[in-house]
């Protein structure tokens, strides 16, 4: 077992800096250029679904209403591609909109509706300093969109089972507390799924606000990479608390076929789906259809997705096996770092020693390793303790991805051995 | 020449009306079911398109900078996409932004954006009593979003040169006037095109409004029927005067290649497309790119989509020759009636005797033919002289289209007598 690095002394520190250093500047010489930064499918996961641009796929053209998908019309997705939602989120069908490519728009378009039109009550932008609840560590894009309508951001800490309820319970009883954002499973960058217990918690909620809305976004639902998790159905866990207007859950196809050239869609409760029908005639007279049934003609059902993520998983497991192995190898026992375990997802979180992140990042940065900058797992980009890193290991090749994390444990060490010796 | 029926006199009339009936009412014992009501292609249209599907296409899905089309990223377009919009709106690729399937969905967006965070002063919605100027006959589409965003519809009439610009100059002196929504070439519903004079006057407005803004609907630019028509280059005409940031041009393929199945784009000046872009980066991380490169492949440049323009208007030609010459049989010369002769776009502009636009189109749907609803071309659905209707011609086959038309000034001339017998 390795020894733990607060409790050596100073000079077997510096001996061991040294040497860590030697390593480090050998792996500075190569010029190197790896990217572990951000949440992309590597191009061997973009080629499974090549087939999806198959004309065939699209037969005569007609939805299963016998619309015509090339023409107007249909504002919320022809029927099987709602279908094919619905089996996906265990929702019915009635409770589905298909959108455009990206569920990170249907999420920034709701907030703003929520801003400008209100859910309920008075628009959100008339009510002064609203606040929204942040799972921490979480996604950066979800705290860029809170961050741009100015509502204010308040942390609450996650464990394996999910955020911490009573403290989300306790801020509540604030109304100007809004709502929270969050992805119960496979989070990112944690990659935790909430427990049966915090998803009851979660429909159980009893906000002050009556105007309240959780983003339930479900990005990873189908993501999974090792022995699946199994998240409770929201809207199921609602039906015994009457709660189902407080949730908007969102997915998409995005890291199932193409990101960008994918499907995005929402379920919701029927008033809310109502209401956001409303505005929708408004904003556009229909997504694109065409793409809507060559999804549905490629994946066929729920199962037809399953076998296809059986794929997704099987390049995957090896990248996150590779980074968690690298870890067990460098970083295990020596009190200076955690990580988690995923069965899913797309991401890796990993705690540096306290104070460190900034720096690791900093140092494999120059050595040609670009990571998530420190503390984008945190709203405003403040990581209190400056220790979270999130490590996303699926877009490089496996052999890049092992170079990388080796520099990123040597990285991690000096970092922590440096502070140690500051102290 | 057909005598003026307001010169008839009563027996006369009553006997026509009485004719016009019986015909009528034969007409109506068919039990036919036409839609002349929306501005969508017909299915020989959509055929033009098919081969926008064949997967050689996309090649090895590289864009021309090399980047992945499958894959996340390029929030803006890929290059090859935006340069092709350039030509098509004769302005520079930096100026171009290419967003999803639809330019109704990108206005929308752009008044939302001015309204929560305003165009260079305070958001929109936080100055009281804002108004828009609509010239008039209009886009009901255009209306709607105005009034979703609760911004106060002042109408401008239109001739044959465009709006009457003495009145918005008169009209932009009161600073609560934030702009303009506009279709400047092949008007929706009239079909006129934007004179070089008016065109310059757009260029050289002066409103007190320092955040006021044009949205300059381009969506007909290549939708030539007759002879083209030519409008003069809004940027262009701005270069003498400054005002270039006062407007946003949109356009898309709508109606080039599918419906809800094409690509749109926004053309600002360099200010403006910076500012877009900036917000952009929290709404979506890129539109679909597969369907832009798709797109580019299919119609390679300008003169590509010149000559599939010219497919269009193939097929669409006679059906325009179909209603105007029925209008020319049927309608000429009995004063009560006025139509638009347009060289391009997607509808005829028909006015119909004073007070009769309302009775004229609920007649055609008692026989089996609907029209866009009587005021549609009105903000707030109010046709003061309820007289406008707007016909959109390409939907139906030819023969359907005859038929309906035949119908419909059956039903003009009845509802014309009726109100002349009133008075």
């Amino acid at each position: 077992m390795a020894m733990q690095l607060p409790a050596m002394s100073k000079d077997e520190l510096c001996a061991r800096l040294e040497a860590l250093k030697a390593e480090y500047n050998e792996f500075k010489a190569l010029g190197l250029k790896l990217d572990m930064s951000r949440g992309k499918p590597g191009a061997d996961q973009l080629e499974l679904s090549n087939e999806l641009i198959a004309p065939e796929l699209l037969g005569n053209f007609k939805a299963s209403n016998g619309f015509d998908v090339r023409n107007y019309g249909i504002l919320d997705g022809i029927p099987e591609c709602k279908e094919l939602f619905a089996q996906v989120l265990d929702v019915p069908a009635d409770n589905v909109i298909v959108f455009g490519n990206a569920s990170l728009t249907i999420m920034y378009d709701y907030i703003a509706q929520c801003m400008m039109f209100g859910s309920g009550a008075e628009p959100w932008s008339k009510q002064e300093g609203i606040k929204f609840l942040c799972p921490v560590p979480g996604y950066d894009r979800h705290f860029a969109i809170l961050e741009h309508f100015g509502i204010e951001m308040v942390n609450v800490p996650t464990d394996a089972n999910g955020p911490d309820m009573d403290m989300i319970d306790e801020l509540i009883k604030d109304e100007k507390v809004k709502g929270i954002i969050c992805v119960p499973m496979y989070s990112n960058p944690s990659g935790i799924t909430y427990s049966d217990e915090t998803v009851r918690r979660f429909a159980s909620l009893k906000p002050a606000a009556k105007d309240f809305r959780v983003i339930w976004d479900n990005a990873y639902c189908v993501h999974h990479v090792g022995t699946p998790d199994k998240l409770l159905n929201i809207f199921e866990a609602c039906k015994e608390t009457g709660n189902e207007d407080y949730f908007i859950e969102v997915t998409s196809t995005s890291k199932i076929s193409f990101p960008g050239a994918g499907v995005a869609a929402l379920a919701a409760s029927a008033n809310n789906i109502a209401a956001i029908k409303g505005r929708m005639t408004v904003q556009t007279i229909g997504y694109d259809k065409i793409n809507q049934l060559r999804h549905v003609s490629f994946f066929k059902d729920k199962a037809g997705i399953d076998a296809h993520m059986l794929k997704h998983a099987a390049i995957l497991k090896p990248k996150f096996d590779a980074v968690l192995a690298a870890f067990d190898k460098s970083l295990a026992g020596k009190g200076i770092a955690e990580w988690t375990v995923p069965n899913g997802g797309y991401f890796i979180s990993l705690d540096v020693y306290a104070g460190c992140a900034k720096k690791t990042v900093a140092l494999c940065k120059e050595a040609g390793v670009t990571l998530t900058g420190a503390g984008a797992t945190y709203p405003y980009g403040k990581d209190l303790e400056d220790k979270n890193i999130r490590i996303a290991p699926t877009f490089p090749s496996r052999d890049e991805l092992c170079k990388a994390v080796e520099i990123l444990c040597i990285c991690v060490e000096i970092a922590a051995i440096e502070k140690i010796l500051e102290n």
